[in-house]
């Protein structure tokens, strides 16, 4: 059966998810510093991450209950600082190099090139936005709008709604948990995306970074 | 009496906030555009200020209610496109370009120098932090945080905060209703800004911009 759809995650798969985070705390805790909070930048990466831990990162008010972790009041200058600086480095996110090349030369080549996304809609479409790929795909799925976690329901649902057989399809990213089993339980071909180089052994392909796609798609024909 | 204190308004006398929110408003109905909006920018735009005639400027839905009417179909990608190009706008404000040496120039003469602002303090920071001004004022006082809107009893609130005599302070905003009016009622100096050149006549001195500011302060010794 022939490959028609090529489907992609966003998060660790088209840019780098976790640099992001992690720099975007460490401004956010930088600019609170410069706003007046006495902790060190270790402090209050700290208990940060804490916060988040009991909070997961979908939550309001992380920077509030850190300061309050670190005896300090959750002032609006404070919380405009560190929001502030959540945003400009937001602002400043790209795709992993890769990226926009592989996708053009992929849809040249014929394919009709999707987002099969985890997360709120208005959110992932941001970043989609902000990493100047958002003309790029034929269209995108994010589970919220669709209604399900990704689960073989999920990607189910899309190849219906595309009148696309699983095996017309391939889908890439970099969880197993979220993006390969699920899919290969839809009947899908896989593409794991590693880009720390560390194989996991369950996707029916694995590559290092986007690049390795072409090879891919010639062996599936 | 000596004059110890100058407080600033911060909308249309730090920095052109009527000219922030027209291009902001333009790049967000032009990123809708480019995200698939059938409507020309002339169209959005009269939209959006009916909406926002409505709604006032403090609502959350401005796109959702342009978009239904303009009989398109508020999807998560338009809404995001909007939402991030209205924050881009945003991360890239300036002051006036006197502003900051005017300010550095007073406070070397002594002079204490505080934020006067009507608004929500979190919002009122944020634009103080992306104006690159947070550092510059001795304190910041905005409407939300010490509970009345701007009337003589905003004034004489923050006065009584910091141990001054009505007539060792001087106002300085734009609006006459907000900034001079009550100001005067409470006892206060008062300038006007007025970046357009038009003579208003209610305050005590008016300037055309932030550098007429050291004249005035020379009159009132």
């Amino acid at each position: 059966m022939k490959v028609k759809a090529i489907f992609f995650d966003i998060d660790n798969t088209l840019y780098d998810s976790k640099a992001f985070a992690a720099q975007a705390r460490r401004n956010s805790i930088n600019a609170m510093r410069e706003a007046g909070l006495k902790a060190t930048e270790k402090e209050a990466y700290s208990a940060l991450m804490k916060v988040i831990g009991k909070r997961t990162s979908n939550y309001d008010y992380h920077f509030n209950d850190m300061l309050k972790l670190l005896g300090a009041k959750p002032t609006p200058r404070m919380i405009a600082a560190g929001i502030g600086a959540y945003h400009n480095t937001k602002a400043s996110i790209l795709p992993f190099p890769e990226v926009t090349s592989v996708v053009l030369s992929l849809r040249d080549s014929g394919y009709k090139i999707y987002i099969a996304s985890e997360g709120e809609s208005l959110k992932q479409w941001d970043k989609l936005i902000r990493l100047g790929l958002d003309m790029l795909f034929h269209d995108v799925f994010v589970t919220e709008e669709v209604g399900k976690k990704k689960s073989k329901d999920f990607y189910k649902t899309i190849l219906k709604k595309l009148g696309l057989a699983a095996g017309e399809a391939v889908m890439v990213g970099d969880s197993e948990q979220k993006d390969i089993l699920p899919a290969q339980e839809a009947g899908m071909h896989t593409v794991l995306v590693s880009h720390n180089g560390k194989k996991k052994g369950k996707a029916d392909y694995e590559v290092s970074d986007l690049t390795g796609l072409s090879a891919v798609m010639k062996r599936l024909g």
